[in-house]
């Protein structure tokens, strides 16, 4: 059995990646999809529904916990694999993306962030050795970097961002004293191919077991996402899993995979589960709130074999909906959650048997 | 095989009673508990869940239905138990309890009730026969008739909803159309005893599979609910099931049970669930929002053998509560209804054992 954190790339099909990544709570089979419990918790879905969908991986967020339960609280617990009872590999983000996205109430330094809760007001601040220490609490298989997400328009302030993110890197894996831990640095550099180049290369140079694309899928176009995938994939060892933060729509899962992505995570499909929107397969998604619905006598996607399409009709969705009743939220989640993880299972496949691009045409962007 | 709404009393122990009584979609063990699924779902928990926390009979609310997706729709799509896919028994209330529960928005008169929707405001007519003909729309295994209730201590208005109760009875009857439903008839009469006992005899006297007690668990004291129960049920026929509407506690389980009584539903134990509080099998409850259990490493019972107790700890559900997330509902709603379906079981076994009494003397009211 190879030692932990060891990523065996099984098959490739052009830049496409079938691969296996071990950890402390199992093998994850890539390309993955991983669903987010931001609070310790997949909204919605238990994770007995969870195992049932097919998840392997779940993520959960260092600022949401860091506050509420406290990640002490969380490692008097047990850690996060007991404290929510998800036997199967974990990762935590570090908490910078969140802490950024405060705005006006973080304030950044060499350092580290001051920022405010968005819960009480309060005042804490997060350096490298902190968001390390606090995982180390949580407990996760894979945590991150503690990273600096600019405006990925602005050349100057991504040079900065990157660069404080780099040396961030450094005093993260300093930090670090688990060994059953594996911690990613992460690129950055906005959608700057010559940042995101230069960011590559010395997140590369790092001894960690993985590598992240960070500061993706925040507004920028499709075309700046491939054109800077296209710029940082190439530069990425081929014996570490790619991971590119934060995305999560079908059409994103496919043309990252094929740039040589090997795991994803985004909030998407269980925030649209809870506001009336089923993702399709194709890339399509319905909103079964619409009047049309209310009598049809289909499942929301009659190929799917999750269990919501499986068992209930659009009417009966559609009701749920209608009647503001939470069942709604739960099966809209687990088929959308299906949809992602049925796909990033279906190009597992396609990779081994060299089919990646005849099965996913339909979605490619070149 | 007996035809189908037979009732078998399989044994006795003092008052209580074992028994079994059969329909189309499967047999009743009794005493038995139902959910109630208001809108067609038992809020927060799925089919699935309900299965295997041990629920056999599923209640819903025929006003809600009617209202909202409405009885023709949910016709058309194969009937409550393929539309919100239950395969075990369904019973369906009369709408009656909701529509006089509007207070200044329902009239009555001898025909029925004028009321105005709680979604809407839209005026809607409610008959005897309008009842009945929703109700085989809806096409649950029991149904109830049309019934008139009044404030339980007012003796001349409980008289008067008592008759027209009655005379609202044989008009459902005459109106039934279906022979794969069965009709109950439901007695009245407030915290009255001559008037409860003159409605027992009333409809006993009529050909309905089985009788229902309606008009308590409104208001009245523990004390009087015993009381009527005291004066009504010696008084219904040992061959058919007994269903005291609307009961739903683990107290008023046991000592309805004492006193006969061979079905029970109630809203409570999801209501409680989505209000933090957890029911346990002694009575009592814990509301699990305080301080105290958040870092409380223990299940909700540790007695108790459900997915939520298997599962989780009393400090990851408060977490849930305080991040204000849904799985607590889900969690929660699982564990209180398998209290008191599990609380029906055993009470089940005791009675057939011969050991009601001493099994439940701690929660036993003379």
């Amino acid at each position: 059995m190879p030692e932990n954190f060891t990523y065996t790339l099984e098959a490739t099909d052009g830049r496409a990646r079938a691969g296996r990544f071990n950890t402390p709570h199992g093998d994850l089979l890539t390309p993955v999809f991983a669903p987010v419990g931001t609070a310790a918790t997949v909204k919605a879905v238990t994770p007995v529904q969870l195992s049932e969908i097919g998840a392997s991986l779940v993520l959960a967020n260092t600022y949401h916990l860091y506050l509420r339960p406290g990640d002490a609280l969380v490692a008097e617990m047990g850690g996060l694999h007991e404290f929510m009872q998800w036997h199967g590999p974990m990762l935590t983000d570090s908490g910078g993306f969140q802490v950024f996205s405060l705005g006006e109430n973080s304030k950044i330094s060499d350092d580290g962030v001051t920022f405010r809760s968005h819960i009480d007001g309060s005042t804490h601040h997060f350096t490298p050795e902190r968001a390390v220490a606090i995982q180390e609490n949580l407990g996760a298989d894979i945590i991150m970097a503690f990273d600096e997400c600019a405006d990925p328009y602005d050349y100057e302030y991504s040079q900065r961002a990157m660069q404080r993110t780099h040396v961030w890197l450094e005093r993260c894996l300093e930090a670090k004293t688990r060994d059953d831990q594996a911690l990613f640095g992460i690129v950055q550099g906005g959608i700057h191919p010559d940042l995101r180049a230069q960011s590559a290369e010395f997140v590369a140079s790092m001894d960690t077991p993985g590598i992240a694309i960070g500061g993706l899928s925040v507004g920028e176009t499709k075309e700046e996402m491939h054109t800077t995938l296209d710029a940082v994939m190439p530069l990425l060892p081929e014996n570490k899993p790619h991971y590119l933060m934060g995305v999560g729509t079908v059409e994103d899962l496919v043309n990252g995979v094929a740039r040589g992505v090997d795991i994803f995570d985004c909030v998407l499909p269980t925030r649209l589960g809870r506001n009336n929107a089923a993702m399709l397969r194709n890339g399509g998604r319905l909103n079964l709130k619409n009047a049309p619905f209310a009598d049809d006598p289909n499942p929301i996607d009659e190929n799917c074999t999750c269990y919501t399409c499986r068992t209930f009709t659009r009417a009966y969705l559609r009701h749920l909906i209608s009647a503001r009743e939470m069942l709604s939220a739960t099966l809209l989640s687990i088929h959308n959650l299906h949809t992602l993880i049925h796909l990033t299972q279906e190009m597992r496949e396609a990779i081994q048997a060299g089919t990646f691009e005849e099965t996913f045409q339909d979605l490619l962007v070149a």
